[in-house]
């Protein structure tokens, strides 16, 4: 396996992302081989509630989650149905940031085409005389992957550059976007049934409503701020995260509009 | 927006408490900022599991815990079903202690007649340059307010000191306490089903034991802890939180009596 | 009370592991206290998710992870239905290790044999002048002991020192394992299904293959990844926590089988 740098450099922050909840004790197994590694590192939970196996709701989490760490942070991403398998393990380089994850399509909503992005396939981080579990690598591969990394390794010295492009993509990482209709698809519904949808902020244009045909025959108003909106009422807003979000002042989008992650939504408005 | 401290102070904890789960990458944005300006201090989550919106069991949670943190902590309290509208932002200030907070009444529970309780209005900190999503003040406001104050600044730098009696405080903060009867409120009930309510230790009396007339022809015995009551048995306790809490010896109280969060109890005792 | 050490020595991880879930404002009262003494150290959450009042499970959880802490690592373990009554406070000492616990068997699982194992009867800490809440020794003794001895203090300054075999035990913590035929109990299901056994990886001999006679007619092979078996196919692993779990690939074993935390499962194999 890769080399322990043995000085120590800068704390740098390493986020963490997982599909492992809180309960069972695989997140606090990784945060043990981190604090025994880079003590001096802040270590900051993006979440650990993705949906069990659902890489497009990860890659989200990620995507909009990234930008807010600092610029030299490093971000562990460990939904892994493959664990085990043949499956890459890779890393993204944004600017100085670098975002480890398997090769699942994880990655592929990280769109910052102001930063130099590159990527690497770590994956002989997966062989080497260290006890890996074949059932674990978040702790016995990935965490130590990213302590390494906190201590000034660089992706080059472990493995070969690829082309980001060559990074395995989700099925519909992309909405389809015509004047006056689009088609997307619900990446996340949040604690308060806000339902996140895979547009941009401004990819409709500057519609003052839209309609969920298949939905509602309701009007949403596009809104800035869930205040705008009376208790119960729906609306459209550019959201937090980077993307597009359906809301409803204090009460569940998703249960008004009998939402689930994953759907595919229609949206209609005056071009 | 306030200015920056540059110089880095010996570390101060910073405290959180919201409504936001800890599912959705929201609290994980916030602490990726905080990593971001006070790498050096420690964050201390208070509770993410607010019930959403639910003012007046954040208001408890705060008043419980705040006085185990250091003297000179920061603690950032986000629940705010009013983000994005004209409601405030405030400071209370008891002795060193910053705790920071919408406007709302989720500073009302908190009270220390022996230390010096200073209020100011922060609403400044939602102005200038910076991109702050309308939607997400926890991350883009407070999250930086708390990393501000944990540098040293003073909230008397950001905005006009005002009375405390103007912070606007919970519809039911004070229960009516006659001799012999009280009514109050269930501020909270924990995972153990242990049912909370706004009742200070020793303000019934030395009373051996009380009645729920509505809810239980028993007498519930008041005692100091749980073991004293048999496997199943409801008592009254001083309980660890600042509050009187009805409690059941390894099972649910809410579950035998029925109760719900902001219900109102009666009780009756030999004055 | 113990006497608190003054100097500020190197920074050693503190561990936790209650049964008091992360809704409640318990947890954050622990961390804030260890963030009051002890601001040097990285504390990890091992986990709040112990099913309440489950020794056993929180025992499985201890022994599977206090492994991969630093080999000077404190870790605070809270389950504790006697909390108040006459119960024992102890330390294990493995190493440079300090596990804290009740002594209600919490620490029965942790069976080291290369390792020097001490153990102490800490009880005296819960006597002295300080405020101790009868109902919340997690946050008033376990977290002021877990500071005190990451700050260097020695269990032998604060307790006399006991025999290990003196511990209380679980009364199911050794499988029966005979030729071809053993009995063992589920110690956790995790958050994907799997169940994991009180079988120690190697124990069952090298057969390809088991069956649970009272639970499916199927021969569950026994495979080193989840990738090995077809999506929806049951087999035996050696798991990555120390002891053997029963997991059904993409699928939840316990759902597949009606398995529950603590049930007794009888195992067969070609001996």
């Amino acid at each position: 396996m890769f080399t322990p740098k043995n000085d120590t450099p800068p704390p740098r922050t390493i986020g963490l992302l997982t599909d492992f909840g809180l309960a069972d004790p695989y997140v606090g197994q990784m945060k043990a081989v981190l604090a025994k590694k880079t003590p001096h590192c802040p270590v900051v939970d993006i979440s650990h509630g993705v949906t069990p196996y659902n890489v497009a709701q990860a890659a989200f989490f990620l995507a909009a989650s990234h930008t807010h760490f600092a610029k030299d942070a490093i971000i562990v991403a460990v939904v892994d149905p493959g664990v085990g398998t043949k499956r890459k393990i890779v890393a993204l380089q944004v600017d100085d940031q670098i975002l480890i994850a398997p090769d699942n399509g994880l990655l592929s909503l990280v769109n910052n085409p102001d930063h130099a992005i590159r990527a690497f396939d770590l994956s002989a981080a997966m062989t080497g005389p260290k006890n890996i579990s074949p059932t674990f690598h978040g702790r016995d591969v990935f965490a130590p992957l990213g302590a390494w990394f906190a201590m000034g390794g660089q992706p080059s010295e472990l493995g070969e550059e690829i082309s980001p492009e060559d990074l395995i993509t989700l099925p519909w990482s992309q909405p389809d976007i015509q004047p006056g209709h689009a088609t997307a698809h619900v990446l996340h519904i949040d604690r308060f049934g806000n339902c996140v949808v895979n547009l941009l902020p401004g990819s409709l244009g500057e519609t003052p409503s839209v309609r969920l045909p298949s939905l509602s025959s309701d009007h949403l108003a596009c809104v800035v701020t869930y205040g705008e909106l009376c208790t119960g009422e729906a609306g459209l807003l550019d959201g937090s995260q980077g993307f597009m979000e359906i809301a409803v002042n204090q009460h569940s989008a998703a249960d008004k509009f009998g939402l689930a992650l994953g759907d595919q939504i229609e949206l209609n408005w005056e071009a």
